[in-house]
């Protein structure tokens, strides 16, 4: 199999760090794969570099401080190519421009537009361990470019997808993708498998096992991921196309969203044009809306609720405000979103209303519910949110 | 003006020298002047680097350390252009490879085989100061290589002389070249000019200001080069051509070579052959031999003495006893090699004269006598150095 293996900054964090991720390496090259392997840099780095450019600036040149950043994870590459050879292993290290990785110029947070595989292709064919700096990639002008938070995780789901990789392993400090955090239910349980639009659901949700912006790569180019962890054998957890799951759970997690706030205009005029003037000025003043709820009203009024990030709260407020909206407006930040997962859901129905009943019977009342094909969203009290998790989990059997 | 700035790993050891530094450059700009700067890694960096590799490996891949250790100065790159930029001066940092610096293939010791000065001509044409992280280039196949020791110095040599820039200014934590070393002789003075071959020969001899390698490319590329302190304004020292010397000073300086062993090989039969079989072996193995005397013999011998570097006196054993030399062979390492520098003394008789009646005076015993065209080496016994060094820089009147 050819394996795309990713390693996150804190599985190489110091040198021995390092040496165990290398003997993890030999032992997948030991059993007859062909394997490129992406790193972060090591933990704390990039944040003494950030630390640097903050001396200087609180606004430093984007494309300055990707030519800094992007230090950090060649400095991994290397070492880990030295530890491989330091074992008798054929290895080279590849910067993100020589493993062929374009990406758009917007510096800091670019996007990768294609990869030219020729030289990764070729130093596999001589049997080379490949060890890719992972975050980073050049632009078409030949500029250093860094892929935003995740990005290593980015570049490994790209290089497998252009490699067309058997598989593509996300090594972190968790064992894999949970029910629900097991900090909250300690009943929580390691998933098997779950598929693309679970896994985003889960992840833009508060699971921070991976990036949406990863599992959205991943999908779109068909890349079987794998999120284990580098601390042990354990097995992690698969994340893939829906129709390769064949047992399909009605539910597959519980996630709970503690960073959101709650906004709502009341006794809003019902007429055309209201909504889209609101969200029109809260995106350009990049505010992320999440949920929106508007229900039918009487007497030609309506209520207008959403949520947004808690730390874009003072800015919605501002915003609000321009729009001479904020007297009318309440705003909510103790609160969480409480959410179920799963494709099963889709084609069963009671999955909601055993959600409801499940809130009804813990005394939780449910202010607002936004649902998809694959998820039910209930915003409530912040007080009740652990308890509403363990409920919801044992509700729906995931300890089972 | 274009100018070329070298500033050294002490000058940007953190970020308040940085800072500094970036003043530094901002008088130059400010006096009209178009800029580009050459950096080294901060202080202790690529130390650190080594000793990481050195954990998996006393013999890593070269290819992988150039990787490594290049990773230093593309930072400090990074955190000079974005110090400027917060100061409101454009500029633009960039690695080896951006700004055109093409080396051959031989990792960790490249040697510049050109320079593409495309990129930074556009930059400097729109106003920017250029910021190159230094002491790395590009091979022909695109892969990270570094120069060696001194590698910055020489970037930015390399630089001037393709640019054609105005003046190399080499900064460091030392004034300038001195007549002879402080510490030895407190009353040696700054040299406000010398000339490539003066240079030459004290830096081969142990001035510690710049690296042979840098003032041999200066000289042949013609660049006029200035080396000075980073703390303070002091003008430095111009190491530039010998006819733009207008006071061609006898003797501009002495030097002290402690790290020298002397090696004597008594009563060889003097016929052909015999040292050429000698220094052949010691090529071989990589022993840099300096001094070279023969003398005539009588009764069909002769004998034969050099010096090598003391940490290469190991290995010269080692080679004479494969050529089954060594019984014959007297080794010291207890001594020092003194050396009297001046392009003056070419036209001068006397000038050696004065040396041997220095140390006759002085009750200085003479082991080796070497001169060329600027330069008379004595060999003595380590203990007189600094008495040798003092009593030489006085009879030249060098403290006048």
């Amino acid at each position: 199999m050819l394996i795309v293996q990713k390693y996150g900054g804190t599985s190489v964090g110091n040198v021995e760090r390092i040496e165990a991720v290398a003997k993890r390496v030999i032992e997948s090259k030991q059993e007859g794969h062909d394997l490129v392997v992406v790193v972060s840099a090591m933990s704390g780095e990039t944040n003494k570099l950030l630390e640097y450019a903050a001396h200087f600036s609180t606004t430093p040149n984007h494309r300055e401080v990707d030519m800094l950043l992007s230090s950090g994870e060649r400095v991994t590459s290397a070492l880990l190519a030295i530890a491989l050879e330091a074992e008798g292993y054929a290895a080279v290290s590849m910067s993100g421009r020589r493993a062929g990785i374009v990406t758009d110029a917007v510096h800091t947070k670019a996007r990768i537009e294609y990869i030219d595989t020729t030289l990764m292709k070729k130093e596999l064919k001589e049997g080379k361990i490949v060890v890719v700096a992972g975050f980073q990639g050049v632009t078409e002008n030949g500029e250093v470019s860094t892929l935003g938070r995740g990005g290593s995780d980015l570049s490994a789901v790209a290089i497998a997808g252009a490699l067309e990789a058997d598989l593509c392993e996300i090594y972190t400090d968790v064992d894999g993708v949970y029910t629900t955090d097991p900090r909250i239910e300690p009943k929580a349980k390691k998933l098997d498998k779950i598929s693309y639009d679970e896994m985003l659901e889960l992840a833009s949700l508060g699971a921070k096992v991976l990036q949406s912006r990863s599992v959205e790569m991943a999908k779109k180019l068909n890349v079987n991921l794998v999120t284990r962890s580098s601390f042990n054998k354990h097995e992690g957890t698969l994340i893939t196309k829906e129709d390769k799951i064949m047992e399909q759970p009605l539910v597959s997690g519980i996630a709970l969203d503690k960073n959101q706030a709650r906004v709502t205009l009341r006794g809003v005029t019902d007429k055309p044009g209201i909504a889209a003037e609101i969200f029109k000025k809260l995106a350009d003043c990049n505010v992320n809306v999440d949920m929106i709820i508007q229900n039918v009203g009487h007497d030609g009024t309506t209520n207008l609720g959403f949520t947004v990030p808690q730390n874009e709260l003072e800015m919605t407020k501002a915003a609000m405000s321009e729009l001479r909206a904020s007297d009318v407006m309440e705003y909510d930040s103790d609160i969480v979103k409480v959410s179920v997962v799963g494709v099963g859901m889709k084609s069963h129905s009671g999955v909601a209303c055993k959600a409801f009943d499940t809130m009804a019977k813990e005394g939780i009342n449910i202010e607002m519910i936004s649902t998809s094909e694959i998820k039910i969203s209930m915003v409530i009290q912040a007080k009740y949110g652990e308890l509403a998790v363990r409920a919801l989990h044992s509700a729906y059997q995931l300890d089972k």
